[in-house]
């Protein structure tokens, strides 16, 4: 059996990966060691940033309709007379950064949106198979740099039912906890759940391109490798609880970050089908000398005890708890992400963090967006293989930037608040705020900054030229109207992922002569045999094969036309359908949705315009002149293997 | 076998009155004689209105996702010299009119979404049948005003494969066509269609307690009833093609009427996937003695070169054709609508017009969203039964204004275009733009206003309360938040098709003291035993099983709190899920989606509100004070049975 990536199954991430595949026509196989999909219970924060990639992959749409919109963070602080009560209220999103606001949605539901999706897009061809364990990994070293080379090995174990099934820490207990997968388990706690009983299932031997390490936080891929995380957890110990509460608390449907004077913290996230989860600080819980909490001290009533503790004077119960567990913090970021370029880390399995700066599967998710399609070009013969290494670099600072985000949070919302200026042992509610204001920009996800790179280009020389579209940075979105039929799109709903690059062309005021003659010439270079959109494909593929150009220009839409005032290449004809009637925009009023000012908002000059290259995962890769042709097919050539011999997309 | 419904299979319009029975928890069969859904090519518009009550049932999203959105018309005419040049853009949809646009989509992704929909609120129990025939219909006269009774007899007949399968009318053809159920077709053409064969298969006897007959222009259930449609042909034919165009005509995208100077008149209606719909008039062609045009002259390249020469000196050409079809424009109004108000006609089977309107599947889907919560409220013992006869009187207004709108468009549509302001014979263009114009508003579907009966309430000396909620017309939307965790939505989102009624009490500013008494004085009268929402259902269902009361106040929300502020009927508690946060709205400013400006839009004072009554189709029901519950109750008195013995939806 012989396979081009190998995922072995820790939740988003792993489906991501399998997602960019089935867009890009990759052989996959996904294998996860438990038999069932996702737990009851479990949720998370969506990022702006991953509801755009939700989006890019085509069910962006799904999540928004069904996640529980978080609107307003309040924030609730002791008063003088130590009593709670709401000192602050600030939008949870920031405003004007995306099309989407962060929203909270049961895992499972985001499951279910990801195999509809690559079942759509592999055909059926790839299925995600449950119950098969890794036993061994094994890299060839002497063909990892052969391109058409298997160089990496694994052996499977076919589990039988019972051994992939994870057990539950109380036995009996209707609720669901999750207990065996938190940080409160020991190293080989999970080997011992799927290890034991009969080995005697049937095995078998994978040879593939690449395997990627999907694996949590005790991942077998990264011990495979000799890997390390690195870092240390904190004394604090939290609580989590699903429940429908039964309160008279007034911010209960809104999120809150609530400091009591001395009973701990809490923090409420507003779910679905009038679900809450509660992270409650568990002050009656310390570690032991080892640094180890007693996990079987934990129970339900004792995490609800403190929450509602903490909440005092306000009222709160429950009859429905949908799902308990806790936790220790710690912050751990892995010594390596990558193996020779072959066998790549993602995850948990490289960074570990407290679940309740609702990042966990966002970055972890944006991980395998950032890599899965890297891997795919390369495997299809598109790219370089050198872009490999990126993903490493890349995803390296992401990681590190949550690890020192989540560091301060959970400092300073575990810690006491302080009870005046002078309290040093306590926090400053002000410096909370203040945290949490300046987190809201890295929580969204799109803060993230991609270094120089061969897929970033380090001369920020031109950026002038596009000031809202930052390079290393995702492609904002604004409203613009397709030229042909005036519809409004979001920019971004153009840039599907599909592993197609782009260029995006800003013509300008196409009807001035100049600046026409300017469109023009780019547009013959782009015609030409040397093109680079030319020479990143197979000889009788499309022209948009691998690389789509999509133009906005800033004239009035009704004032021109397509076929007149559009050299050819900017729509493309074919003898079967005609004219491409998709890829020219226009920055103009619409009739129903307003005015994008796409221009204005993208930083770019309405009368000359720019041109801005755009990767298969929506960064913005390049900014230069119209005129700069060279300066854009050097950046191609830098990325992908411009020799017209690749199996296209 | 018993059933509550049976539904003659016509289209959108039986699983309309399926997705009532499905979302009211009502037995329902649904039988057609085709063995097949839809066929290849049929598509329509989809109006304004069509796309709120999908949004009211769950799906109004996937549709608006995979249409075309049509949003500028361009109308075309000849000048001076003759040729055609485009003399007016218009938007294709009144800007402001509803949250949504008019679109196009393949009937058969609507069928989808429909049987997805039937299938999930019917938990599977609502299946269509299909290959069977419906081969008698007896009403029992002497059962017919008995409730509990089950008067109407039909003897089921069930096809072979080979039965059930409609003929194309050229054999042997790669590309589908409609001709076997166009209006060329004769009476008797598709009885012999089905009828020939054997007739060993099984039968049936069905004992419904209604039957709805949804099965098109030759209905057989009208013809079994006796009634007819009355109206006349006109000598007008049309060809109707699917084509992916390869031409050079600038607006090919956009939804086009267009006028040659001699040869005939054309509509451009852009579809998805790179279609697009050409109604094309044929001159060539014309209808013999009796009337009736023969249709073995008719093939594709007779349709198309008639499309040709009207779009010179453009090109025009094709490689893919989807479907095409041809018909004889002619209106006819169905003579009776329903039978002892226990069977009922709906669509095609009471009114024939042109297709080109786009108002075909939206009038008739339309016609079973007005019936359908009718038969399932009163099958449950909710409503009384006398509210079944608005259904007739409601929905045969709208067909006659349908047959109305459709001549005069016709006429204008299809006649040559005037020379000059001497040309009496021609038509004027100024004329036909003006009706464009106007018709643009009935083709919204957002005109329909019932008239005074059981359901709507004859007294329209409050209406100045809420001047943008005329009592007749469906529920206008804006956007409003909630009150408990700021989110913003679009009211009518609120208003879902579960076959509740609903009183909207605009609360007016709830802080003001006199204003806040109002409130509780009507919010005290609720409570009370009495109360029309405890007497509508059962005593132990929950409060709002039958009739829910939704909240918008005009108090700032950060002013204002859920459990302080608003009497706990408006919120109503749960031991188990604690208080309802889904009722109570407010007219600000949002975050991220500006402000809806709800109180003004809806034409209410923000100090003293309103109470608006909203049947279970979004039509404004009542509108008085928020002191008169007795005019609230009295509405209720008159349609529903407010014994407390019902069963709950």
């Amino acid at each position: 059996m012989a396979a081009k990536v190998l995922a072995d199954m820790g939740g988003g991430q792993s489906l991501m990966a399998a997602a960019w595949m089935a867009h890009c026509g990759v052989k996959a196989r996904v294998v996860d060691k438990r038999n069932a999909k996702i737990y009851s219970g479990q949720a998370d924060g969506l990022q702006c940033r991953s509801l755009e990639i939700f989006d890019s992959l085509g069910f962006g749409d799904r999540a928004w309709k069904e996640a529980n919109h978080m609107i307003e963070i309040c924030m609730w602080n002791p008063g003088q007379d130590g009593v709670i009560r709401r000192s602050d209220r600030i939008p949870d999103t920031i405003v004007g950064l995306s099309r989407f606001q962060q929203v909270v949605l049961h895992q499972g539901r985001i499951e279910r949106f990801f195999l509809d999706n690559i079942k759509k897009h592999s055909h059926d061809s790839i299925k995600i198979e449950r119950g098969v364990l890794p036993a061994s990994l094994r890299i060839d070293e002497s063909d990892v740099d052969r391109e058409d080379a298997y160089p990496v090995t694994v052996e499977l174990q076919h589990l039988s039912e019972e051994e992939s099934t994870p057990k539950q820490q109380i036995s009996g207990s209707k609720v669901a906890d999750g207990l065996f997968r938190s940080s409160l388990n020991h190293e080989n706690d999970e080997e011992e759940l799927i290890a034991h009983g009969s080995r005697a299932g049937e095995r078998e031997t994978v040879h593939a391109k690449y395997v990627l390490g999907c694996d949590g936080a005790r991942s077998w891929t990264r011990r495979q490798l000799g890997f390390e995380l690195q870092g240390e957890a904190t004394d604090f110990i939290w609580g989590v609880m699903d429940v429908i509460p039964v309160t008279d608390f007034p911010d209960i449907r809104m999120r809150c970050a609530i400091h009591s004077a001395e009973n701990g913290s809490l923090m409420v996230i507003p779910r679905e089908n009038k679900l809450v989860r509660l992270y409650i600080q568990l002050k009656e819980v310390a570690p032991d000398a080892s640094g180890r909490a007693d996990r079987s001290k934990i129970t339900p009533d004792l995490i609800f005890g403190a929450a509602k503790k903490i909440l005092q004077p306000y009222k709160l119960d429950y009859e429905y708890c949908d799902w308990w567990t806790a936790y220790q913090i710690g912050q751990r970021v892995g010594t390596d992400f990558a193996s020779r370029n072959r066998v790549f880390l993602a995850g948990d399995a490289v960074h570990t963090h407290s679940p309740k700066a609702g990042q966990g599967m966002n970055v972890s998710m944006q991980d395998t967006f950032n890599l899965g399609w890297k891997i795919a070009l390369v495997s299809k013969g598109i790219a370089n293989p050198k872009i490999l290494s990126t993903y490493a670099d890349e995803r390296r600072q992401v990681a590190q930037d949550l690890i020192d985000f989540d560091h301060r949070f959970s400092r300073l919302f575990s810690g006491r608040p302080a009870k005046d200026v002078m309290d040093a042992e306590g926090v400053s509610m002000e410096e909370f705020k203040d945290a949490f204001l300046k987190g809201n920009m890295f929580a969204s996800g799109l803060s993230v900054k991609y270094g120089a790179s061969e897929l970033v280009a380090p001369d920020a020389s031109r950026q002038s030229l596009a000031t809202g579209l930052t390079v290393g940075m995702r492609f904002n979105s604004f409203k613009v109207l397709n030229q042909a039929d005036a519809r409004p799109w979001h920019f971004q709903e153009r840039l599907k992922a599909d592993g197609r690059f782009r260029v995006v062309l800003f013509a300008g005021n196409i009807l001035e002569a100049g600046q026409r003659s300017r469109v023009d010439k780019f547009s013959a270079r782009l015609e030409s045999e040397q093109s680079f959109i030319r020479r990143a494909k197979s000889p009788e593929a499309p022209i948009d094969s691998v690389i789509e150009v999509l133009t906005i220009h800033s004239s009035r839409r009704t004032d021109t036309e397509l076929l007149r005032d559009f050299p050819e290449i900017l729509h493309p004809f074919n003898k079967s359908t005609g004219w491409n009637y998709d890829k020219v925009f226009v920055d103009d009023d619409s009739y129903h949705e307003g005015f994008g000012d796409a221009y204005k908002n993208y930083g770019v000059d309405k009368e000359r315009g720019c041109v801005v290259a755009v990767r298969p995962d929506q960064y913005v890769a390049w900014v230069g002149d119209v005129d700069d042709f060279d300066g854009l097919q050097n950046y191609f050539e830098g990325c992908l293997r411009l020799n017209g011999k690749t199996r296209d997309l």
